[in-house]
């Protein structure tokens, strides 16, 4: 008799983002004529690069002809591309090429990682963020049930909220896996170096391992804010690095990430033995992987030339503006927002406390604007919202306009 | 302090085709001057169909401009290309849009399927068989450790050799999981649908699931040979179809494959409650991974046009005669072959039961071709041996030439 995973069934109802849509069409459907903005799901809206699309359109052609046709390529990822990763984003850290492995994206890699770890480790979330690090783990059974209040049994949550300036502090109980996103989603918000390097620090006296998901890196503007955990010392014997081309290069919907896994990162067996995880990601990568598509690599590696980062840069720089944009007209008509400055996203204190579903529901029957309500993303996010800069310039306008004059606070 | 997955330890070795392309750089190493032609890792050599091509160039143009460009898709995949599918593979068999997960490819599918699975449940795997069902068990705490015989403690194995034709017989203990790859890789051989619906009803009487691999299904010549699980009564009951592009179409550096997962498929919690399996892997897929790239989905769609399907046939028409020049080749010289009429791969046994990692170095000695150890399939696959079809005409012809002619047998 065949049994099912019984961890999931711990899994508390289904997908934030699923039930967003649901309300938003329900909403359309009661009222046809209406022009729904959404600066809810972190979606990219601009078109791919233009060195990225020749680049796809050489490989397509590549594939056409038995001379250039490419079958399997090496799981880990197309040393053409590792090489550009590394001189572009890693360039005096000291990363080798077999310390990346190149994929479908982040929300994979960030969802298979814990399948190397032991069951009976801790884990840490900087509460709210994204709902992945914890789901996957609940799934993996390295948590209890869901209370009341939202919290799974035995997971340690680190709130990052307007009191402690969104900077996680450190843990009473020891934390074994530590996930850390920066510039974090969904609040937008970034930790300096000196504030990060306490967690290394921390990291290192406790033989735990960081899980550093850096896909926003390419919004940071700020001079101490580090793009690379590995830019602080001692990160190479505790981190683990997550980066994606989605929020980069638009590559939302044509899908590639990679990890950064230096082999001086080591946890122990049940005997006490220590392993590097390098070989361990590896093994999980060929086995459970083919690769990512030939076609999408060349995309990727486009991204480095020079004509792919000033393309990019304008890309960046184009929803880093949405951002400013938004910002600025919350803060206009007294709504307290942060982010938006390292990060694609706008983290708002609902007005008078509001409960973010309900701010969610007001949002969107006085604005015709959908966002996404911060509870969603943990209890701390409870009383915050989330909006994006992902929309396009003129939808961006309007719904900024829409809020300041419609939104009865 | 963070602890590892134990299970990883269990694991043997290496990926099989680390050694083979290890022993095969050593011997060119050594032998500079030698035209070494390989027949050995199951890639294909074929470019991609021509409807493909113009599919995915279109896409990409379609990523260049705002009012085209696609972000998220729907993680189980756009409904153009499940419908084709569908349509297509799956007409008049009940099958509905909301049963086909869209993936990139069918390792990572039959991977990850166990996830969903209580790590209690018994395997069961044939004998010889790919290496990524029982791999991904072994990691997940499925199975006790290797012996010397090659053998995990708690794993059933099914022996598909020469004696029975290469049909597994039913298992004497009760398995709960049961992964079945018809056409079998390695052996190129199949089971009729008499010879499978034995097993549809040992599933449904043991509430047990099939794990049913059709990656190979295109290969199909002979009438009395399934080519979906799905047409055998009551395995919609019991029954997960894995698909791929890879070996009908090329796709194997371009990466797409499928789930089809019947919504009448359940399996029992601890409490003994029934689940959906659906549920369950839509809730897994949607977790983990973020749909496969727009791009590659609509080259996959193109597989089904008119001019896809004739140029998908004379592909997989091209293979077959390769098959069947390497199996008269083997036969003229008294080596005994299977499989090569519904599968690229032709399974010989080695003559006077040398081992199989031996013949393994002769033929690359002596021939001066790759093949792929049966040993390394399983403990049955020991003195037998594969070799591909997915050579170029000439490489084929020229490899079986020197084994007619230089092969001491």
């Amino acid at each position: 008799m065949a049994n099912i995973n019984d961890n999931y069934l711990k899994l508390r109802g289904s997908y934030l983002f699923r039930e967003t849509a649901h309300r938003a069409a329900a909403y359309k459907d009661a009222h046809p004529g209406a022009h729904v903005i959404s600066l809810g799901i972190g979606d990219v809206t601009r078109p791919l690069p233009e060195a990225c699309i020749k680049a796809m359109h050489k490989a397509v052609d590549e594939m056409s002809a038995e001379e250039t046709f490419r079958g399997y390529g090496p799981e880990q990822g197309y040393s053409f591309l590792i090489k550009a990763i590394i001189e572009n984003n890693f360039k005096g850290l000291g990363i080798e090429e077999d310390e990346i492995f190149v994929s479908d994206g982040a929300k994979s890699d960030t969802g298979n990682i814990q399948e190397i770890f032991g069951t009976n480790n801790v884990i840490a979330i900087t509460d709210p963020v994204y709902p992945v690090y914890l789901d996957t783990n609940v799934m993996a059974g390295r948590t209890g049930t869901c209370g009341s209040d939202g919290r799974y049994d035995g997971v340690i949550y680190l709130p990052v909220n307007a009191d402690n300036n969104f900077v996680p502090e450190l843990p009473e109980k020891r934390a074994d896996i530590i996930y850390i996103c920066c510039p974090n989603n969904p609040t937008g918000t970034t930790m300096t170096r000196p504030q990060l390097k306490k967690w290394v620090d921390y990291a290192r006296e406790n033989e735990s391992i960081i899980l550093f998901d850096a896909a926003y890196n390419a919004f940071i503007t700020e001079e101490d804010v580090p793009h690379s955990i590995f830019e602080i010392d001692g990160a190479k014997e505790c981190a683990i690095e997550f980066r994606s081309f989605s929020k980069t290069a638009g590559f939302t919907g044509t899908r590639c990430g990679y990890i950064v896994l230096p082999k001086t990162v080591k946890a122990r067996a049940k005997d006490g033995s220590l392993h590097a995880l390098n070989k361990l990601w590896n093994r999980r990568h060929t086995t459970k992987f083919n690769g990512t598509a030939y076609i999408v690599q060349r995309g990727a590696e486009a991204v480095f030339s020079d004509e792919g980062k000033r393309q990019v840069k304008e890309t960046i720089d184009f929803y880093l503006e949405n951002a400013r944009i938004i910002r600025d007209g919350l803060t206009s008509i007294g709504i307290t927002a942060y982010g938006g400055v390292n990060a694609p996203y706008i983290w708002l204190k609902t007005p008078n406390d509001m409960p973010s579903w309900d701010f969610f529901d007001k949002l969107l029957n006085e604005a015709n604007v959908i966002g996404t309500p911060g509870a969603g993303f943990g209890p701390c996010g409870e009383g915050y919202f989330r909006l994006t800069a992902f929309g396009k310039r003129a939808d961006t306008i309007e719904a900024v306009q829409r809020i300041k004059e419609r939104l009865s606070i």
